[in-house]
């Protein structure tokens, strides 16, 4: 992990006096829409974690998080604290939360263990498989968004995300009406992925409303990410899809697979959509 | 709802002389495993939120609600407090805690809203179907449940639970290789359905991974419940499934469907299995 990546840049904490409590500072370039990008703030707030777990427990992979996003983040200071809930032999619980100006922007439910401590007996059934999708060469990359977008979507060039040329429809006027929305994903800078880069992959995609015709941000209420492994070098492949959209709210499951084909991450989220 | 049925009994509060501080009552015929059912101890913190957020903000319906579990509820005293986080116009996030004898249990973020204020125009979407199986009463009743089962699982006997025929293979030593399970939910004093009965529908299914042939309980770590529509009387279909069963953990996911055949309720655990 190189210490000099955007994204490592973007996650880092300085202590302060007290423990459990760290500064970090939120660039504008990873913004969507009005606000800082929510699976940046995960990154963010699962570094703490680790930083403070690992300490405590030697508990530093996040397993399971769950955020729920309470104000909108903007750019510049803010502040994460950490509070253990429980110790146990496999997993540490705990509890994190992210304010600016007193403001609590997000709060966290998480537990923590070691995704290298997995018994190797224990059985493995995969029911679902990789996206199949061209190339990333042939994908397309967010270079050819609108300008417009860009602009609103700062977030869009800290990352290099292709999309698969079958998911592209409502940025050209003409939602596919597809409940599913694929692409590949790494860094620009080649930093390569570990389980925090997976707590910002499972919000990359742009929401699959928009390939469902219902037009506007989908703002998350709640998300939560199950890390399954740590992923291997190289590109990541993610699929988002809902199964419901109504009554102005839309679930969103993701599954992130890595370069060697196995499911790193997965996540479910609730976002507002097709509201005033 | 009747204040007498047996599931308004076991989520029942009393108030205490501090202000969004609760105390209940765990009533071993409540009883899953070695511990108390952890979708009964949903409902009931649920329950003490909807009666908090009711009277702080007129939110008292359950939207997303993520519970973790720390440690073994066990039958006898409970206490159940809540925090506001955020007041919004249309939702209020907070926090609860249940607890037996200062030792945590559970540790939930919610954030309740009101399930009849959703507009109208919104659209409604839906990519999934209603589990097709026989009617109830040509499904497998808790009655056939060898009853060494029945004697671990008490709270087997507090639901109408029917299971697709399909779906029992485990029980009788020929697990299915399936993925999935389904099958019919009501309670047996015809209580009918809401969003706190809801919370408890989502874990009530025997663990997919029975009948996948991996044997023993799948304690849940964390289990996030979306409430999308106010349930209609009558019976309740549940399916639930799973994509990923490896390294010594399980994610499942459930759909809830009511008796008009609306999408009520999703959620997504992830739970321990295949460990010693």
């Amino acid at each position: 992990m190189s210490a000099t990546s955007t994204f490592d840049q973007a996650i880092a904490l300085a202590r302060t006096e007290r423990a459990a409590v760290h500064h970090a500072e939120l660039d504008a370039s990873w913004g969507f829409g009005p606000r800082i990008h929510g699976g940046l703030l995960m990154a963010l707030a699962g570094h703490a974690l680790s930083l403070d777990l690992r300490e405590e427990s030697g508990h530093a992979d996040p397993i399971s998080l769950s955020a729920y996003f309470l104000s909108a983040a903007q750019s510049g200071k803010a502040v994460v604290s950490t509070q253990v809930l429980r110790r146990g032999r496999s997993h540490t619980s705990a509890m994190a939360s992210l304010a600016q100006d007193g403001q609590e922007r997000m709060r966290i439910l998480a537990t923590f263990g070691n995704l290298d401590d997995q018994p190797s007996a224990a059985p493995v059934q995969v029911f679902t498989a990789p996206p199949r999708m061209p190339s990333p060469e042939k994908c397309v990359g967010t270079e050819a968004a609108p300008p417009e977008l860009l602009k609103e979507a700062p977030l869009l060039e800290r990352l290099d995300l292709r999309l698969d040329p079958q998911c592209v429809g409502w940025a050209l006027g003409a939602p596919s009406g597809q409940s599913w929305m694929q692409g590949w994903l790494r860094f620009p800078d080649d930093r390569e992925p570990d389980p925090l880069m997976l707590l910002l992959a499972v919000d990359c995609l742009p929401p699959v409303s928009l390939d469902l015709g219902v037009s506007g941000w989908a703002p998350t209420l709640e998300l939560t990410a199950h890390i399954r492994a740590r992923p291997a070098p190289g590109w990541l492949r993610l699929k988002h899809s809902t199964v419901l959209v109504g009554g102005g709210y839309m679930e969103e499951d993701a599954e992130i697979w890595d370069s060697e084909g196995r499911l790193v991450a997965q996540s479910r989220q609730l976002a507002r959509v097709g509201r005033a």
